[in-house]
């Protein structure tokens, strides 16, 4: 029996639910999108930048048209054309393969439910960036998994790091079933794993007989050159690659997609069948048609003007208004600025307060299965129009500021500080070095 | 280590991917769907009943309108103006309750999911009817729970069966979570839940202390009468109610819901969360606004018709030219009609000769857990107009003609198929008296 006596089902849930708790983000939003507040915190695109009277015209047409085809059930691994298109996209980055090794998904997230759900039995480890994309670390969650995580600085995972954890690991008699990493634009570190660190990760892979889930949502969004070779571009035996039309096209339509070996594609497709018979056949018809009839390599562009001019203001406003003792990472594509404050701050504690002078972030820890992540702090500049970044950043650097004082009027100069933090577990926990 | 030594992956895969196979729906697809076999074998609804140009516009309008809204990521728990109208279809069926005790899912089969996730560990008990709706099969398979069937009859789940199998799972000390039923026009049994009957099952509930999992996407599909009140309609606190606009409207869509008590929603929705992040939003939209905007009650009207006169066909098909010895029930809703072999027939060594026939069936023994169901096949009418079913069952009938022949010229007379077929384990367990 549990001891919540106001939930009278408390005795009858699977176990895989104790962990669950609502989304550090989710709790966050309700307050985050009231117009008054500047919201850094969400990770919504910029749908505004595509052209809504063509592709309203198009999914209008394809029901007008076939709709007794596009409204109806339609198979567990998806339809066939859009694998065929899913695989000129992975083109972009150096993959080559067969469209029947692709399982399309509600998004990527129910790719990340899949792998979890066919790899990782309670207690399995994950290994993981830290920090991480925090709906990754849900499905690992469900799945009753323990997530490691392997620090990153600038140029992404760090390979001296990931072996020591792995040779730790070994040593504890614990097995790793597979790397998740977010090689470009990370979220929510908006580092991007450099070139040369590919195939020494991939190379710790084959030594230590690990999978790698490679999730690159992100991967066309680069500001300043052509994408890296992803991966799975390297090896197509050990990486399981994960991708989204969420951010180059539409999220709403929930289009992701896995690519894997042939044997784990037909167990995916399995699980997937399980768990909603077969993706919406409606929305595979229209990221088929967008793709197909649609300029969209050149609407990525778009978007990426679009982004980077945001990160662009981001940056520069950073640099002009934030306190001594902050540090952030510069990213050259996707969505995200992660920032740490300066020690004896708390960026879940200082939360309210930034609400309050109307400015939402993410805090940092929800972002970690362990705890660490107290300094730290997601921006998202994908959203808002680059005078309002601006303006939220000035917000939260009052904040800040307002913060070091209150902590210097009542706790003295900074080596006090970290002595009076000591009573958070991990609030000293060194964060990533991620500047 | 798997003893499969052709898979690389074997031995890395989760414990709850070993029970998983290919369905048996799934493998007869392809073969069932070439245009010359005349196919009883799908689910199927006839879409071509509905008014394409004017949905067309409508989802059309949905994004040159509004589609930085629409095409956007929404909440976990789905959009509140659905949810509401979701209200309005369950007052239909005497539903009473919150738009907030709703989930949206991504179909029904996602809802299943949910449900077994939330609620199952390893080994739990599930008691189902048999046979039972496969795709529930398979949801509670991947959660690795025990499937323990409970006879039917023609007027449904027989509330007597029930509590034996209660008692005897008391006596076993074993405890089942939920109770899994279809209470109106059973996939694939075609029987509906008798009006009196439903009390005793709620009741039994209660003394037993069981959830009860009901799975309504077929209750607005009758033919003869005015919908039957949802088991949910009569206790709101152990009745969990999944519902699909699937049958109602349009599968491709992927929409249905749950609607749960309180404490089970919270849990439901941070499940979902975890596996495909938020329904897809345009969805939502497209289906909110086809309820708001278009006369849907009148189109199920439409829906009913086409279905009743297909059903009149395939009874009369059956009556007409069936050979003596099967038997099977007689639906007045919904799409499917369950079929009983003679003894010493199998349907699914029959499947191969009715392929060749041009005819496609589904055997019985994927819609149970335990090997039943040798005798049994599902056909269903819903998608063939009413002409190519009579040619379908005329098909059939010819199949099992000689199937008969076959075995009697080899075998003998009926008696002796029986001792036959014992080889078989379970060829001779009773089906249930669906007749």
């Amino acid at each position: 029996m549990s001891g919540n006596s106001l939930d009278p089902y408390a005795d009858r849930y699977a176990r895989r639910t104790q962990g669950m708790t609502i989304s550090e983000i989710r709790a966050l939003f309700a307050v985050a999108s009231r117009p008054e507040v500047v919201s850094l915190a969400g990770g919504m695109p910029f749908l505004s930048a595509l052209p809504m009277d063509v592709v309203g015209e198009m999914m209008g047409a394809l029901v007008t048209g076939a709709g007794a085809t596009v409204l109806q059930y339609g198979s567990g691994q998806g339809m066939p054309a859009l694998r065929e298109r899913i695989m000129d996209v992975m083109a972009l980055e150096g993959i080559t393969g067969s469209a029947d090794d692709v399982v399309v998904t509600v998004g990527s997230q129910q790719a990340l439910d899949l792998v979890s759900r066919v790899f990782l039995d309670p207690g399995d480890v994950v290994l993981a960036e830290g920090p991480s994309y925090v709906g990754a670390l849900g499905a690992f969650s469900a799945a009753e998994a323990d997530v490691v995580h392997v620090p990153m600085d600038g140029d992404g995972l760090i390979p001296a790091a990931l072996e020591e954890t792995l040779l730790r690991l070994r040593r504890e008699g614990r097995r790793a079933k597979f790397l998740y990493t977010v090689p470009n634009f990370h979220n929510p570190a908006g580092v991007t794993l450099a070139l040369d660190r590919r195939p020494q990760i991939l190379d710790l892979a084959e030594r230590y007989d690990l999978l790698v889930v490679e999730d690159n949502p992100y991967g066309l969004l680069g500001f300043d050159r052509d994408p890296l070779p992803a991966l799975r571009s390297m090896d197509d035996a050990r990486v399981i690659y994960l991708g989204s039309f969420s951010k180059t096209f539409a999220p709403g339509l929930r289009v992701g997609w896995v690519l894997a070996p042939h044997a784990v594609r037909e167990k995916l497709v399995l699980v997937s069948e399980a768990q909603v018979l077969c993706p919406p056949t409606y929305n595979q018809y229209a990221v088929e048609s967008y793709l197909r009839t649609q300029p969209w390599v050149e609407q990525v562009k778009v978007f990426r003007e679009v982004y980077r001019e945001r990160r662009d203001a981001l940056l520069e406003a950073l640099d002009a208004t934030m306190p001594e003792g902050c540090s952030w990472t510069k990213p050259d594509g996707g969505f995200y600025v992660w920032l740490t404050l300066p020690p004896g701050l708390d960026a879940k504690v200082m939360q309210p307060r930034g609400l309050h002078a109307r400015v939402a972030y993410v805090p940092g820890v929800g972002f970690y299965a362990d705890g660490q992540g107290r300094r730290e702090l997601r921006l998202s500049y994908c959203l808002p129009e680059p005078d309002r970044i601006r303006e939220g950043v000035r917000r939260l650097a009052g904040v800040v500021e307002e913060e070091i004082e209150l902590r210097t009027t009542f706790l003295g100069p900074v080596g006090s500080w970290e002595t009076w933090h000591r009573h958070s577990p991990s609030a000293d926990a060194p964060g990533p070095d991620l500047a």
